[in-house]
């Protein structure tokens, strides 16, 4: 690693993190979660870095969650030790690795079906463990998920029989808060995610299943899903970072998003065309929620990224711009998560400073 | 590496190359440049692979074409000897690296202004070397590239006057080939890209400027423009795995396409809809040409992805579909180029067999 003070040093494109917007951003979930006495147990898979997860357990949260078995490994070999994988494992190879992550550290698994718990069970009585399952219900995400209270009492019933696994809780996600068209849309799912989780575990402690925990998704809808009494936990990711997504569902304004590119202008082939370095191997091509382009330049409302190629971003500004080639610019992407997963690293900024460069360890993981 | 010898033995999501159905393609892409008289410097950056780069020159070509100096480097690392930067360099860091490299190896770059050209020559005076140049001109996509064949003399006669860097040639690009509405809008596209080049290098040539290079781009509608008189060398990535978009387009049917994901279905929560192990970090959000949702089940013409999240792709069956949790499919991503830049290897595959794992060496070198 190059020793770089500046970030003008940095050569783009490059991802810097504002650590000051970072750490505000984790702070102000930490105390919304502990408001409303809630766990903060934040998805890791919008960073995949370690440095970041240490300032949110530093924060207060118990552990973190991830996507995948992969993601879930390095952060265990990076001394992280209490971890849920939000994911429905299946095969051999995956109940081994499962089991062998839960010989090192504490680690719950979700699941949504009798097939993936039998293979779990089957692989951890062969290790003489037990694996602590959360069963997902789908909150109207769909996605994953039991369809209803009863498929999730069925299922319940069938682990009491079954070696090495222990029902410890339900998960729900408000994925398709996406789709509200505003800020109290994103409330209401918020609250309905939480009232479904709370009353299907209502009805299973009737029958007798103590389910103690009742985990909850997503940065927008999140915080409100808290609110309602019975959760236990919520998982918020992208909030760490925000985004151009985010500042459009109303979780934060545009000058609170920590993560940005840094870009050169490399071509003006016309008086409203620049063409930026950074492309959709560099941001990725996810579309914002109610928003053309590919994000948003901090400190130039009126440049549109309008189209990117693989390595070219086509930016369109007012005719008259002064914008030679070689201006750097800073753009904050629609989407954190997939875009922190195109980069090997990072750099942790404060103003323009450089601090330290941090490798986004668990990139590409996708097993 | 582990050592696996059928593909029911990796785990998933995992990138699958059918080696047979890549060297066909390999094949038949450089038989369309002998046969039109040019060559085939194919774009690695869809690949970023060195056995696949052998692969290339094994059948005839020349070298290869990159967008990123990071991509030059590794594929220099590899061996590879002689290698066409399509991309507007800028930056003292990246021009020191440009000397470096030509001083290993034979380099040419692309430029469309005279600062690039500037900062090329200010440093390749400073190293004692030249550096061959060609200048790119907009065919039309509205990307990077000079506006007019005035803009391009210019440019050329005060490249006379600079020190350290020589004029080879012209670089187009057909990439609105995209927009055609077929396989004949395409054809037009490529001649038109063709006689563009071509006429603006009889406008040079008549300025007594040598150009001898005359390089197209694209894989749809490069072989179209090799067939117009002048035209030198073409520059197709996508051809060697091709993908449901160069399908859409015209280049391959699907089963000439040789990049599948293999994905598990992971769970089944209605009659409908089946999720699989692969989301928007497995095979990025890019859309197909003219086609909803996210690649196709090869098989299961029935089966339509129709939402990624990061790491779940929602998939509509028909009701009655026979698709257990455990099932694993193989996907044609809608862009291979940003599919492949996701993962950090792939196996090589034929029919069941894995041959070899080969790694993404260039993967992530937005740099």
């Amino acid at each position: 690693m190059v020793s770089v003070t500046n970030i003008a040093e940095l050569e783009t494109p490059s991802l810097l993190i504002d650590v000051d917007r970072l750490d505000a951003n984790i702070q102000r979930m930490a105390a919304i979660a502990k408001a409303a006495g809630v766990d903060l147990r934040p998805h890791a898979k919008t960073h995949k870095t370690p440095e970041i997860g240490r300032m949110q357990l530093a924060a207060g949260s118990p552990g973190l969650t991830v996507a995948k078995l992969g993601e879930a490994e390095m952060f265990a070999d990076k001394g992280f030790d209490n971890l849920f994988i939000a994911y429905p494992l299946w095969g051999e190879q995956k109940w081994e690795r499962l089991c062998r992550l839960a010989d090192r550290i504490t680690v719950r698994v979700a699941a949504d079906s009798l097939e993936v718990v039998e293979g779990i069970s089957r692989t951890a009585a062969r290790h003489g463990i037990r694996i602590r399952v959360r069963l997902e219900v789908d909150s109207g995400a769909g996605r994953t998920g039991l369809q209803s209270p009863e498929q999730v009492l069925e299922l319940a019933r069938r682990m009491e029989s079954l070696p090495g696994v222990d029902l410890v809780g339900l998960m729900g996600y408000g994925g398709h808060s996406s789709a509200a068209p505003d800020i109290d849309g994103v409330k209401q799912i918020g609250f309905q995610e939480g009232r479904h989780l709370v009353g299907i575990a209502e009805m299973l402690r009737a029958k007798g299943f103590a389910v103690p925990e009742l985990t909850v998704g997503g940065t927008p809808s999140g915080p409100y899903a808290a609110q309602i009494k019975g959760v236990t936990e919520i998982r918020p990711g992208t909030y760490v970072f925000s985004d151009r997504t985010e500042v459009v569902m109303g979780w934060s304004n545009l000058d609170q998003c920590a993560l940005t590119v840094q870009v050169t202008v490399v071509s003006r082939p016309t008086a409203t065309r620049a063409i930026i370095d950074g492309g959709s191997k560099t941001f990725s091509s996810d579309a914002a929620v109610r928003s053309p382009g590919f994000g948003v330049v901090r400190g130039h409302p009126d440049f549109s990224i309008v189209k990117l190629n693989e390595e070219h971003g086509m930016m369109e500004v007012p005719a008259g711009t002064h914008l030679p080639i070689g201006t750097r610019l800073q753009v904050i992407p629609n989407h954190a998560c997939v875009c922190m997963n195109l980069h090997d690293r990072v750099a942790a900024v404060r103003g323009d400073q450089v601090e330290a460069i941090w490798q986004v360890a668990g990139r590409g993981k996708v097993q």
